[in-house]
């Protein structure tokens, strides 16, 4: 089987040598022409921590959005935004959004909270075991946080929930992690925890899991839509019924009715996000800027709350509870990543709540967009004949 | 504020000289330097139905994983999978998964069904009017059915499912869709459906909207778990108990413990996905392979059953209700995207249900590996002191 | 420990004699004197079929709340609704609502469908096994349904749902179950059916269990709010404004922010129900009228739907999809039990679409009542200062 | 209309006559005879608090279930439970679960944590003002605290949990209540903490509301499952294989096969419980005992936890999350209610927790009889023939 195997040079694995020789020997195991993979400009010496067995590059279409206004606490002025994708008509639907929002004076971005977890899970003989385990905890949290905290010099452990089942103590160690996404950082932090409490805890027999699944990493959960994971942030913007006309051709009510109708389906279909495709603008920015795209299942996830004002102005807001982003490492260095995060103004430390108050944002234009574009063309209200006096 | 207008050329504005024309202007606008979302192969008058306001390429690195050995109905063989990635450690991990699924034999895979949804909603003035309504629709479908078909040469309506809320009738139209993943042909072809019903049914005051947010598009739901969106693809496989032991260094008890652990941590989050991290190979599968990467959302939902048998063997099945691929169309005709579906040998007509299967086949050996990882390391089981008669 | 067991009396266990015995038994085993278990009226020879170690009768006390008019398809004019309940103001907090429902022209209320479900599951060894069996029960669907209904003069077979998951397939029946809720009947049937088809199917080996857990039997499920299980009922009234003001001191458009949010936290908190208490006015209605109140767990379940006309008058309905009642067999023959489902002439064969609309009028009238009180009493706005131009 | 009002006397509502007068009336109104409604022994003067338009007596059966040996820290030593039910089989049944229980050597239940909600939400004008506001709160914590505790006697707030949602704060106020549920107490101390803070914040333009529904009062929900609701209790039994054959006639590795195909349908159907049929026992001993049998909406929510032990015993475990449970107040002081808390020493203070203990103890009979029954009877492994080696 070895003739099989991957080629490696364990010495210098990432050279343009070995992904020559990777890509030469893909195509002779197989009837693709490996014309285009090679064609990049990014230096290969940059790649380790980011691929293994880097074979060459993808080229994913970038289009910008934009100018959106945006009166954050983070992001302040007009921002164009880098859209990857391959899906037609997106990045046009945003920047029609993105119209709207600049023309209402802005949207105002904030962020609630930030948080990046890692949830082990410890295991009893009973449920009263497991119980006085979690009391021992809190007892001895200032230990834990040290422990943890000895792993690393950003990330800061800021509570830790519990959630007891049978004889098991489910813990979720939520921390702050600056301007990194924090995954390896909090899974580092909480490994240590643990180990500390299997050497201090007086049971000489303490057994755990590093993740009893409800971290939940790389997917969408209820809990973390509740207690949230990396950003917790908030889009919204107060659009006059004038602008709302003129920019696309729906009024306050028919969109006010529709809310109604998206939220009534969005509880009996069981959604992850009562909005309309907040996963279309966040992936398309994820690539684009080096953020760990796979992060989608758990970003995607949102509420949409709006009013419909007395004036007839139409408040919109959508709040996106578990969004997961960094400006700092990940992908965030690499070639047309860096320089697309350059293009917000958000690459490096301390550009993190920058960079999700823009993504918040642009998820809001592209919700308003589509809505709004289902509302003109496609709801045909018969008005006139009926009144509007009926549900 | 025309100064702040993105350039366009409507004439002709899939160019390179339109494309250099928007890098100048935002490296104006910002502090960027744009040196290398200039370099790129792709030639750009291939991107007309992907983008918008093209500004250059993002290059986001492939690492090559497998080969794994799958036994499926479409794919069939050893396959080497494209992951564009700029996360350590996923090809490796996902490497390691398939050589245990090799080594066991190889992965069975099988898809269950595969629709494409449009899930319009009609609006009445009673429960009453939206109740008969859907029996009206009933009597009615096979014109509905010819109007639906009537706009495209491949989409076919298999079935219309109803939900009966207030004074609402929302419907779910699931089409099969040949190898494309469907979205926009089903979107016209539901409208035609919808303009049908509208002229045709007795009420001179129809109404309805395109999209109740059942269908439930770009976002997880319950209801797509249940209904299938997209393939529903099972990846199955029967561990030896040996192999597991060489090549994870685990035990099938070990793993069948820790899964009764993530099926209770899964209930009580409310995880869309009872296993491990499937969205990780599937966004980078998806970002390789022209798919388009936002339907993460609703792809990573899975349900993970496993067995230990008799004899030390572990049986481990993963089954993705909502995997949204396409082997034609979108995406993957473009350069770097064609070349990764060339390597699996799934471009174009007939493609979908081996790209499908290859999709799920990866996934399943992401979890297992990651799974086998966590609890080899991490967690330390105090057999000889306390044996194993405690849960 | 046989002078522990409870003393029965295997001939005869139903008479008064028996109840006495047990009554001793227990007043000797614990400090319990027993002096109001012991008077009753109902005859103990009704009792066989409703309950095992017969010791006495709760005393459960009934209100009276009504009238409510409603203009249902089965139920039409006044009600009087009797509401078996220990807690202080439920029964005034209904009758509330009722005047307002019955104030406003009445409620109008719509039997959707109605089915009673058992969930078997069958086990193979691969998911292709799995899908072909799902293929081949189509193939032999009258068959089946022949088998299931030769158990039953009333259950009918309606249609069978199939989900595929790994090696299994789930399927779920739903039976019409005539005007008994039917739990008992789609039991035998389906197991019947089950063993055809294990007799019939070409594999030799096949294997089920009788219940895979998607009944899902006496608990809520998103499964159940989708696909019903019981009744699926409306019910729904437009409140004039001057009503709404005079009965209950609110307006709908203070109301109608109040349904935004109370649809937000529903959204957030994965509410089986986004009304207020529907399961005060069930619990209360099911005991009286001898349902199982343990079927509150499903019934409970609704989808609040509700819009602000233009001329200020408040449209709300609410959809029970999974309400299980029955008027024939069960509890429903006893002593008060009758007496009270003959107050609302819902006694016997023909009746439980009557009876089920008047418990969705019943549970519309109590939110209503709420609701209301909630926003008169309790919600303070500062409009004369700021205007209700903010969220 | 008047003519239709039910008939009330203001000064003296809760005597005989009254309800003699509303028999009467209803008896004019209807074609109901009243011959059973009118027979108890309840003294109508302990009604007010309880019941509003009294009008008689529900009989509801009630059979003794037992005796189940518990080993608890508040429930020790042998108990007959009193079951409420019109249910055929469900006190057979629950017994049969108890008597494996005993010979099992006990189930063994404790209480994790015990909390009364109720959750409030603040409306502003923007996310960073709500934000803003619940900084502020937690400065304000204790003066907040005092607010809430300065109505109540007994009432402690624990701690209050924040949710922040576009413009608005919704907060989760977690009480302990001593032996009572303690809804009317939790809500009356958060009004009053509610009114504190409108008056203390700076802002004077305050608003909010009672409930933002995330409490989730009588309805299950998610939220409450993962923080509690009332009682959060775990019984759990480690069930010897021969005593499993000797009693159920199955063994444990039928039933863990089971519990991985109970665990997939309750994951993919999105069940409150993924055990059996825990609202039957619950409803039963809320009617027979005294509770309000409404909150086994939220009561019956529930994770099941098992595993297969080496030596072939099982070990299972059943976790209430969200279990409102009383002995004092509400309707525990009545007539028969008294005697059935009585019959398991459980009426008035100090006795909540043991009730608690005792109630998880038959649910787990309940679940472990059914799930036997259902294995034992309708399960046909072909285990000669094909051996178990396949999932």
């Amino acid at each position: 089987m070895s003739d099989k195997k991957i080629p490696r040079n364990k010495d210098n694995d990432y050279t343009e040598t070995s992904a020559q020789t990777r890509r030469d020997f893909i195509q002779q195991k197989t009837d693709a022409q490996l014309t285009h993979l090679s064609q990049y400009s990014t230096d290969v010496s940059t790649l380790p921590g980011n691929i293994e067995n880097f074979t060459g590059m993808a080229q994913v279409p970038v289009g910008l959005a934009g100018p959106v206004l945006i009166n954050g606490e983070h992001a302040q002025g007009e921002f164009y935004v880098p859209l990857a994708t391959t899906e037609g008509t997106l990045v046009a639907s945003y920047s029609r959004g993105m119209r709207l929002l600049t023309a209402s004076g802005g949207v105002k971005t904030t962020v609630l909270e930030s948080y990046m977890q890692r949830a082990p899970v410890f295991l009893f003989a009973s449920a009263g075991e497991a119980r006085d385990f979690g009391d021992w905890l809190e007892q001895r949290y200032e230990d834990i946080k040290a422990a943890a905290e000895a792993t690393t010099s950003i990330g800061k452990l800021h509570h830790i929930d519990q959630y007891g089942i049978g004889p098991m103590r489910y813990l979720r160690f939520s921390y702050t992690t600056g301007d990194a996404a924090g995954q390896n950082m909090t899974n580092k932090a909480t490994y240590a925890a643990c180990e500390w409490i299997k050497q201090n805890h007086p049971s000489n027999a303490i057994r755990y899991m590093l993740s009893g699944n409800i971290d939940s990493d790389k997917k969408y959960s209820r809990l973390n839509t509740l207690n949230s994971r990396g950003k917790r942030v908030v889009a919204e913007v107060t659009i006059p019924s004038d602008v709302l006309k003129d920019v696309m051709r729906v009024d306050g009510k028919t969109l006010f009715q529709q809310r109604q109708v998206s939220n009534t389906g969005s509880l009996i279909a069981g959604n992850a996000n009562n909005g309309a495709h907040a996963a279309n603008g966040l992936t398309a920015m994820f690539i684009a800027c080096g953020q760990d795209a796979a992060n989608v299942a758990e970003s995607h996830a949102g509420t949409v709350y709006c009013q419909l004002l007395d004036n007839g102005d139409y408040y919109w807001s959508i709040t996106l509870p578990s969004l997961i982003v960094g400006t700092y490492g990940g992908g965030t260095g690499l070639s047309t990543q860096k320089e697309c995060l350059d293009i917000l103004g958000c690459y490096g430390k301390g550009k993190a709540n920058k960079f999700a108050e823009i993504v918040a944002a642009t998820v809001l234009a592209g919700d308003i967009s589509l809505a709004s574009s289902i509302m003109a063309g496609d709801f045909v209200a018969s008005h006139d004949q009926y009144g509007r006096n009926r549900p």
